[in-house]
């Protein structure tokens, strides 16, 4: 190894994102992403990542430096047809290896192409061929989803892959070619355990201040905690490097979850898998009624496999004719109390259940702006509605955020109500965007 | 400047990101895709972005390097309350000074905490002092949105920024002080003009292909093509490095836009928002009925600040009973032809036409999988209708796609599908996963 860095003591690995459009900013570097999260899953953290612009100075640099610091360089992009590809150049010209047209290139390209005739002389047949142009003595690896090859090659003693840009084929490639061949050449075992808690209705800071309190400076000092916001939950991680310290992990998981009660929702699922897996269970099917949300809730639902066991409807009502017609919402609340009230909120509700014969319902009426607000209802009031025939409730919440943040947020909130309403525990979360909440505290 | 390497030859500026979740993949660094982005609008095209973890002598090696090599260097993250925090004592270490106790910092810090009363030896306390430590000689940036302060410091004669990895504190902090400053110290002017075009239904491949068959040689030497393909759309972007160039630019343009002709639905909208103006400019409200997509369509046009003048209402139809009761679909056609059939699609649309009083309707029904097809209708059949009372149309598509891309290509298609019904254009486009069509030509 050529330093012992890295976390495990095992191998430095770096990897080199390239593409004029990532350091442009035009495009999220998901790519890096992917692979960074394989090779942790496999007891590797990445030492470093690297993203420059498709020009042979940057990335000659880029591959020159990177493979002398680290064992394995992985290199992402770069490996099409078109003029801005330079990959190969690149990787022939830091390894002093000639660029040579590889037989067994040309012959996946033409499988590929279902031996389609290419006219011999076209910029058509020019942009193929070039996908076969590898540095001599380089190993292919192969892409069984796509045209151009990625190709292995040995830099200043770093092993380094040549990746296509494209995710799909990238990810077939890391997965049945590079990670096997890590994993071969390097004995990765991960000396890290984690445990994992996701938790809904308060926000990140708040969940820290708490675990802060309650845990014992010594598990805190033993224990490495992470603390990571998404959009519409805070993941909680607690790790420890050393099999000892499992005891001091278990104790401390027990706490935090007495402490953090019903804000976990679960240790690995999404909030909607865990909604769908809740349902599944009690045997109910759920309808949304969404104005405000416009069908994200629905969408969120039923992004998850196996959403149609428990996902009845969802009742896009945008418009005032819609929550009427769809939803049976009467022209007198919508014009009494407006849209956007208790009144609508709970009429949404009890239509969805009538409408559809579902068992339970959530519902939802707000303004996302960045129009249409009053002074007595501004922009960012939302009006939620849940229950089940007989049974329904509402809540009142501000949330004055950007219209698309606005639209997840509130989602994450129905949804965890939702939740909340089938466990029959405390609506009384801290949602940290509910200001009327939070002035309640 | 420190080299010349800058596509406008004014200054080399990078970016680096920090944090142990970007380098294990556990977070999608979009800070820096920010950040690349207003700069390049600025006309700097980013020279170099690095990812480090949250370790003293990673970030101090990534630091030191980054400030020999560049005239700018953006660090984000970092600066929190956290024991994993380390940027303000990196940048104490690499520039040789002091970390100190910053009494502006204190007052922000207090202010923001609305002089609320924090025991002076509770552990959060001290987290919060943390945040006020801040190299001796920096100048504070000011963070209006959030508890931590960031700072600029000179280290080894280039001029580094400290961000906060939030991403609201990091974009306020970015646009308010960052930006202005480097905009007063370097002279930036763009010698870039970029044309876009945004295209639908056909994949970059065949973009690129037909580009390259009918643009002259010699324009395409000129010109700069970007082909990136988006999850629904291709955008194809025309640059010229040089004013005496416009000419060729405009000319390119216009025959590119002649051969794509009606696969082009913008220059910048999206494809929602194309269809958002369409339906406004023609008066008409839309309602769409979705099975397999789950209300993703109707996400993806309320997501739109305005959709409201339009959209009528989503009706997400998951179970066959929805189908009927909030639809009107006969329970003879789902027996005798099934959900995902021809039938079903048109009687969707009849119903949701019917249901709502919309002008004019769109509805999918497929089979999004990985459960559920048949020998004789697969995962990823898919029926789209669409029209308007009178004149309804259908069409059958095969989407062989791992679930959440097939509902996304799914979506897009079902729009593209609107907006030629819209615009009364031939719905002879190649979908590039609708392998029916592709078959056909």
């Amino acid at each position: 190894m050529k330093s012992m860095q890295n976390r495990n003591e095992q191998l430095n690995i770096a990897l080199l994102a390239t593409g004029s459009e990532l350091v442009a900013g035009e495009l999220v570097d998901t790519n890096s992403v992917f692979m960074a999260r394989e090779l942790a899953d496999a007891g590797v953290v990445v030492n470093k990542k690297v993203v420059v612009g498709d020009r042979m100075s940057s990335l000659t640099e880029a591959v020159d430096t990177l493979s002398r610091e680290n064992d394995v360089v992985i290199v992402n992009g770069g490996l099409g047809s078109t003029v801005d590809d330079l990959t190969a150049e690149v990787a022939a010209a830091v390894s002093g290896k000639k660029l040579l047209e590889n037989p067994a290139a040309v012959e996946h390209i033409s499988k590929r192409y279902g031996n389609k005739v290419v006219a011999e002389n076209s910029r058509f047949y020019t942009q193929i061929k070039k996908q076969a142009l590898i540095p001599e003595s380089a190993d292919l690896l192969d892409n069984p989803v796509g045209l151009a090859l990625g190709f292995k090659l040995t830099i200043n003693g770093a092993i380094c892959y040549f990746t296509p840009g494209v995710p799909r084929e990238m990810k077939e490639m890391f997965r049945r070619s590079i990670l096997p061949d890590i994993r071969s050449r390097f004995k990765l075992k991960s000396l890290l355990k984690t445990s994992r808690l996701n938790i809904a209705g308060i926000g990140e800071s708040q969940v820290q201040q708490l675990v802060n309190q309650h845990v014992p400076e010594k598990a805190l000092r033993e224990i490495q905690l992470g603390f990571r916001a998404h959009m519409t939950s805070v993941e909680l991680k607690l790790t420890i490097d050393r099999p000892e310290l499992e005891p001091v992990l278990a104790e401390t998981l027990e706490r935090v979850k007495a402490v953090l009660s019903d804000y976990i929702f679960s240790d690995s699922a999404s909030l909607p898998e865990s909604i769908i897996n809740l349902l599944r269970d009690q045997k109910k099917r759920v309808v949304i009624a969404e104005s405000c949300t416009g069908g994200l809730i629905a969408s969120e639902f039923t992004a998850v496999s196996g959403a149609s066991d428990v996902f009845e409807a969802g009742i896009v009502t945008y418009s005032n004719q819609s929550k009427t017609r769809l939803l049976g919402v009467s022209n007198r609340d919508l014009e009494s109390f407006g849209a956007v009230s208790q009144e609508v909120a709970a009429a949404m509700v009890e239509g969805a259940l009538a409408k559809t014969g579902a068992d339970v319902a959530v519902a939802v009426t707000g303004i996302a702006g960045p129009s249409g607000g009053t002074e007595e209802k501004p922009v960012g009031t939302v009006y939620v509605g849940w229950g089940k025939p007989g049974d329904i409730h509402t809540r009142l919440m501000q949330v004055k955020r950007e219209r698309n943040l606005f639209q997840r947020l509130v989602s994450s909130a129905v949804m965890d109500i939702l939740r909340r309403y089938l466990l029959k525990i405390s609506m009384d979360s801290i949602y940290y965007f509910d200001e009327i909440s939070r002035k309640r505290l």
